[in-house]
């Protein structure tokens, strides 16, 4: 059985998964949309299919899934469209910056019966899949704290910030994810602070670029958050889960592991310092994943409902700072 | 010039500073004090000095220098006591657990122009010396983010907790002072979570085990402190300072640094399981600062007003917790 | 411009080739040969080409290069045979476990002026590269010594070992090679020391399992290696670099890297146990740097020469055993 | 029961093992000798003790055990003398450079009963004791190949290198003893390799500077050892023990473990500079060793035959670059 694919966008993300489709037996890419057309038929030369537009997609008999790589504004809209079109959907995170709006998207996905999964990358990264594998194991006992470090090697153009929902619908968010993968609980409450220090400009815009965030379960389980838009020495991604038993820890990565020794010291050189290269293997897995979860007719996750839990977080932080004061997820969601 | 030594109270702590005394040529273990004569003479034995009640101490002409190393709710009334006597005081922390009290002590200290020392002693740990150095040397820039992860091996006895204070007084006061040692800026605000999730007589006497607590300053920068009362795998002390040209940390510490590789995979030691063996030459530090302190005249760091800030920062975490809401340190102080 | 490729055996190597040549914009998959036609065809099915003749493909006017994956005791008449045919080859180490088969196979290159490359992989490694590149800036200086750990995760089965050439040819001719990479001089001297302790079978095989050599350049710089066909705890593969300035090392390689901490200690996985997966990037960049090399034009490094050069090392080696002296290269080349 | 003590040589390392008697409560220092009057004071004004003659010291009543401190040439002089006197011996290695000067010396000790401990210090280290205490739980299985490389931050001066007895009499001697340290079995045979890198005067004075050595017991267990009068990095030592399952290593030690992490890459302190810094615990637990097995009675180690086995191979191993061959241990003792 091969899966016959569209991709909806293609620009960085949407090649890096038409590199995974082509690398992948029981797939095969068909068409490419894009608003602009030139940069379908790049992406088309590379990796094949034809260039077609979304209605001709949603209408085609000959395709089966969607990859939807699209600006997050087109998001929703594109999941209710082919939602009810039949095509099992692959969507990047976030679904929409709107709550509401995508309650009322997953309502139809539900109503239509929809394969639905969304975009979090790191739950397929091999680091964190091994460190998840752990605590399954129950080699560290039961969980009682999360502590994630999560720094950008720097902060992106107000261009994006302006369209990005703010650092926590963009960045935390996928913080946010990790905490909630190996959990096993829901986040019940919200405590966070932010702050400007990289760059004034976010400042101005309404954003932060610095922030902590310490979420809670009803059982008392607490998850710590720690983020910036700046690391100069890479892209800086750790987390760390303490339990009854022990602790596992998943470290950070980097290109070549060479020590350079010299009377200044020993020297190791910088992470990766794009998240493209440092998450080159869990963008295939995912992809994998969703291919696998239709061959076998199996549920995606992360879930569209992951991504809504993972925005109401978003949301219950920005109320925590606006209010200095511990959110209920229950007050946004 | 011989700096003559009156130890108060002579358990656990007061042998290790007996040892620093002996070790250090400028300083002599002159009296000894204790509640129960034959602690103190156990001490006198392998370290000299001879056995003398508190009052004897405070007006013997042959005592420089007192180190109050008393149960904690009799710190106060010594620390005046001494201060009114003229001798140079060492107070192990805190001075009291109540804001008011030590802020009515500290009246005394200013008054009688006293020298006050307090005992956090991790600042004089040489790890945590060198980071502080690192961050004078302009190398990580502005600082921005402080992240403290800090566990004990294991939750003290029910007797303990009781007359401890409570976690935030206790155990987190020490990290505290060490967000504050670095940082150059004082606490303006606390956000706090905290719960019982290792042992549930810990909870009963109205405390907590886990927490997290996020500080920030007027201008923005955070300190992230993750705490708990257990940790399987030994006494789990970290440090990293994160700032505008890079990020400096302290790594945990072990008593040996091997390395066992079998099909299992590389095993490396726990670490130090208890505090006065990882601290053990942050404590030998710390009384020969005190010393060189009155040898030269200078002022003795950490101060009682260092104290003060961070017992109030310890208050401001608990009403945090109790309302569910940042507290500002005004609040408190 | 197209290189278009013909793939000699067809086996596990083979096909780590054919998945670098489909990877590889400027490379095509003409033809593969296997003593097997039913193995040649597995290659084919996934990766494409057509089944031929040996004899086809050195006659075939639409092959470019070839690369040779068959059992080494036909390396040298494969090279020669499609030196005359006028093709690019690539071929795996060694070109003969004889060295005037080597030296005289090395003529019929030269006097054809064929491109010759020979397999080398770890060259290509990215950790040994980014190393090299390191001493080539000057960072360590001049270099004073090598140590390399290179240590197999188990011992071959005998069948192996019989058609090897012994863990001197077929193991340790890497590291001779890794020590030839950075050192700019060439070896001179060796000594070395070799015994039996992993597998008795071996002994009785006339071969080593566990062994010691010493390199010696003229101008006194020194490289020692050690070996063993067994390490319970993964690939273990080190090299270091000692120089005037400093030293500059290359760790070892894990799939994950995370660390559990309990009371038994921080455990890290171990190594990746096999050397495919260990150097998959490396043989990736491998057939890249031949594609390269015969569409630019230029060199192909390692040569022929190089592989001469690391045998003459293995046969001095296994002299130096037999004697218990040191030998000059002179005495074999 | 205390145990009275003369130092014999009072400079650098005289003081090391005075420091560690008076912190020993069952031993004393009672009386220090040494070519210069004033430096013998210098160290009594810090330790306690008083001024004797050698030969005072050997009549004296109130001395139960020495400790040889003296230039190498007077070891084996005032070894005899002092085991004619009746006295616990301590004798900085080596006895003698001279093999033949060794083994009488050691017949002396052994007809007088005399109780004689060698300084090497290093089996007292307490990362080395718990990699041997790794061996000796088994879980490495049987020993194969030992890896050492140590390297000195710096050459010494000319005029040390000239009474030495070179790089292995002198520095390798120590790697020899932690070879035999773990190994259970005696070297049998020697390979190597030897040049002049660092220092041209040190080639000079017929002496090397970097040199590598195979040793290989008669079950056919190998060590090699890597050596360095250079390390601009600090003092460099690290061994390695691989056995049938698995293997133990010892890493290098720094003074703090602090980590800097810029766009630069990620830094950490370079290692102790100093024999003596790095060493610190070992000395002192080498001295309290001597104590220990003269008050309990029990053999001291390492002994004057384990001094004697260490000086055989480094003469084997003289001979071997001499002439370029496998020396057995039997050639030279």
């Amino acid at each position: 059985m091969t899966i016959r694919f569209a991709i909806l966008g293609a620009g960085r993300i949407g090649r890096v998964h038409a590199q995974a489709i082509e690398s992948n037996p029981q797939a095969q890419l068909v068409a490419v949309a894009d608003y602009y057309e030139k940069i379908a038929n790049d992406l088309i030369e590379t990796f094949g299919g034809e260039f077609r537009s979304i209605d001709a997609i949603a209408s085609a008999k000959d395709i089966d899934a969607v990859l939807i790589c699209t600006p997050t504004n087109t998001h929703a809209d594109l999941v209710e469209k082919f939602a009810r079109a039949g095509k099992a959907i692959f969507c990047e995170k976030p679904i929409d910056l709107d709550i509401d709006r995508v309650v009322a998207c997953l309502k139809v996905v539900e109503e239509t019966g929809t394969k639905l999964m969304v975009g979090f990358n790191r739950r397929f990264d091999p680091h964190f899949v091994a460190l998840k594998a752990v605590i399954t194991s129950g080699k560290i006992g039961e969980i009682e704290m999360i502590n994630i470090i999560s720094r950008d090697p720097g902060a992106p153009p107000a261009e994006y910030i302006k369209v990005s929902g703010g650092i926590f619908k963009d960045m935390t968010i996928h913080d946010f994810d990790m905490a909630r993968f190996p959990l096993g609980e829901e986040i019940e409450t919200v405590m966070a602070s932010a702050s400007v220090l990289v760059d004034p400009v976010i400042g101005e815009l309404g954003d932060f670029d610095s922030a902590n965030v310490i979420l809670t379960t009803a059982s008392g389980k607490q998850c710590a958050i720690s983020n910036s838009r700046r690391a100069t020495y890479g892209y800086d991604q750790r987390i760390e889960v303490h339990g009854s038993l022990g602790m596992v820890s998943a470290q950070n990565q980097r290109e070549v592991s060479i020590e350079l020794a010299t009377a200044d010291g020993y020297l190791k050189p910088p992470l990766y310092d794009f998240f493209m290269t440092r998450y080159i293997a869990a963008y295939a897995a995912e992809i994998t994943a969703f291919i696998t979860s239709i061959a076998s007719d199996t549920p995606a996750t992360p879930s569209g409902q992951d991504g809504l839990e993972s925005l109401a977080i978003a949301e219950a932080t920005l109320k925590s700072i606006a209010e200095g004061r511990a959110v209920k997820i229950s007050e946004v969601l």
